[in-house]
């Protein structure tokens, strides 16, 4: 059973994984890979994973079987566990609970080459939806406090499978990164009366600098303390707190932003490999004044070194002035229909 | 000039390093490296650095001339510049300051070849009176509020000279992770009126199960809410809140324990990349009942993925336990005399 610790001088919780009990001599050949090749998260191999919960597929098609254009399922090596319950408990001074959670795999394409940067925006909308369907089902299970998505596109990044797919996992507390960000935004609400992401938003329209594209609704831009190379976040123009809870109406609009922004990146930085993460508003306070969800990418370019680890402060080489420039120069093959 | 920038949302003070000015072209072939195999930290080099802030030389030798045993030189790229005034300001909803602070190469060792797992406790001993040495000389300048001192072991954990050497970063501000940490620590004792860092020692000797190495004055363990697989401290036994404070006849017992963990990392894993980072008082109160200094040690095994940095919730899958097992069994070679 994997088990969640907190650490008792910052508050961070981290999962112990000891079912996926990596030994020293597991971590000296990290590169191994499947000589043949084989992809479980192609169309005829829907027997590798576990049985699919949701799927985009002709009607009348049997699960589990191919003909879908996007498929869920439960990831197979999961970092936490659905089964049991919470067990929140101390050890002395120290304080953890039982792994629950959920963890899928949304496997967004059937072309085993595809990427963000390939799949139609029309295609990419569904992913996108999927997202949103994905969380709304986890938060049914009310041991969940924060449903956490995200993408690894590379090896770099973290993508032990090339097949293009995004992740969720089911957390039942909200993770630290975000709580700073809900309780640095209810700090400028309760002194300003305003969504400090909307204030961001205001300046960043006025000065244009950091600007990467823009469409009725959204825009992408680079963030004005960037700590990385080229990192971009997308966001609603209108206020908007938790991305689940957006109208339909908006996700082919999402899709445009989002396809032309990673299409930006691919073209300026020659594919590199990237991490996405969606932050949104966790359980119980959905919709909120001062909290507002946005997507964040983060090409990995450089490598993050002792310095930044340690004092959690980052050394940027490119100024996000600059990035933000390079990537709306970039000459952009038009999307796929 | 560099620029520090803050965060607005969460407060995170970022250094945008302009004057490296990366561009797209330069990530796409990091690893390129002088085919010459030339090394400006080697013995007889020493005119391809800036001229050298301290030594442990013969009596009688010149400044920057083949001879040391050890040498500090400021960084020919710093990250920051020593020249100038801080300059903090707005831009608009923003703040930012000019990218002032200190920027030094300890080289450890003439020896190319050298790590911390080779030279002798004696030596490893000299460069731990070294940081102190340059920590209480830096802090003269009254710019500085935290001076960091880190060390980056093999090219994955972003050494980018092979060389055996640690690097000073002397800031104009006290960085997040730190402030946290010390923010915990007052917490603690608020309610306790014991150090958390005293009271983690106290439960652990008697737990046992994560000490991978002990002496009279140090101990070395496996943390209870490891992010990382064998991540490890080296923590002072008594209580201590500032490294660059404690006595000279410290450093020897010090230098042992560090060897001796160093060694057994580097038996367990195999000469891993690591990361190693001071975690000690800022300026201004050195001198607490509530902060304790230590040093954190991080071997670079796992990619750390986009789950880990969208949310900063980490998924370890080696057990502290575990970990602490595998080095305490550790077969060492002897130390170096």
């Amino acid at each position: 059973m994997p088990e969640l610790r907190k650490d008792p001088i910052i508050g961070r919780w981290v999962i112990i994984s000891t079912e996926r009990g990596k030994r020293p001599s597991s971590f000296r050949s990290p590169g191994k890979k499947p000589a043949d090749g084989f992809c479980p998260l192609c169309p005829g191999n829907e027997d590798k994973t576990p049985p699919e919960v949701f799927a985009y597929r002709p009607p009348g098609s049997h699960p589990d079987t191919p003909g879908w254009s996007l498929r869920v399922v439960p990831n197979k090596f999961p970092a936490l566990r659905i089964e049991g319950e919470l067990d929140r408990r101390a050890e002395g001074i120290y304080d953890k609970m039982n792994g629950i959670g959920a963890h899928e795999v949304i496997i967004e394409s059937p072309g085993h080459n595809d990427t963000l940067a390939t799949i139609s925006p029309s295609h990419l909308a569904n992913v996108l939806l999927t997202y949103s369907s994905r969380i709304n089902d986890l938060y049914k299970d009310r041991r969940f406090k924060f449903i956490s998505v995200f993408r690894n596109q590379g090896e770099a990044a973290g993508a032990s499978l090339a097949h293009p797919h995004s992740q969720i996992i089911a957390l039942p507390i909200v993770p630290k990164r975000l709580m700073e960000e809900i309780e640095g935004a209810e700090n400028h609400f309760h002194h300003k009366e305003r969504c400090i992401y909307c204030d961001i938003i205001r300046q960043e329209r006025e000065q244009g600098t950091r600007i990467i594209s823009e469409n009725r609704d959204f825009l992408s831009l680079a963030p004005f303390a960037s700590r990385f190379p080229f990192e971009t976040w997308i966001l609603p123009r209108q206020h908007s707190s938790s991305f689940e809870e957006i109208s339909e109406h908006l996700y082919g609009s999402l899709a445009e932003i989002f396809s032309e922004t990673v299409r930006r990146l691919t073209a300026t930085l020659e594919d590199p490999p990237y991490n996405i993460m969606l932050h949104t508003s966790p359980l119980g306070d959905k919709i909120n004044d001062h909290y507002h969800w946005h997507f964040e990418i983060f090409p990995r370019l450089t490598r993050v070194a002792g310095f930044e680890w340690g004092s959690g402060f980052y050394i940027n080489p490119t100024a996000p002035e600059e990035a933000a420039q390079f990537l709306r120069e970039a000459s952009l093959t038009p999307p796929l229909p």
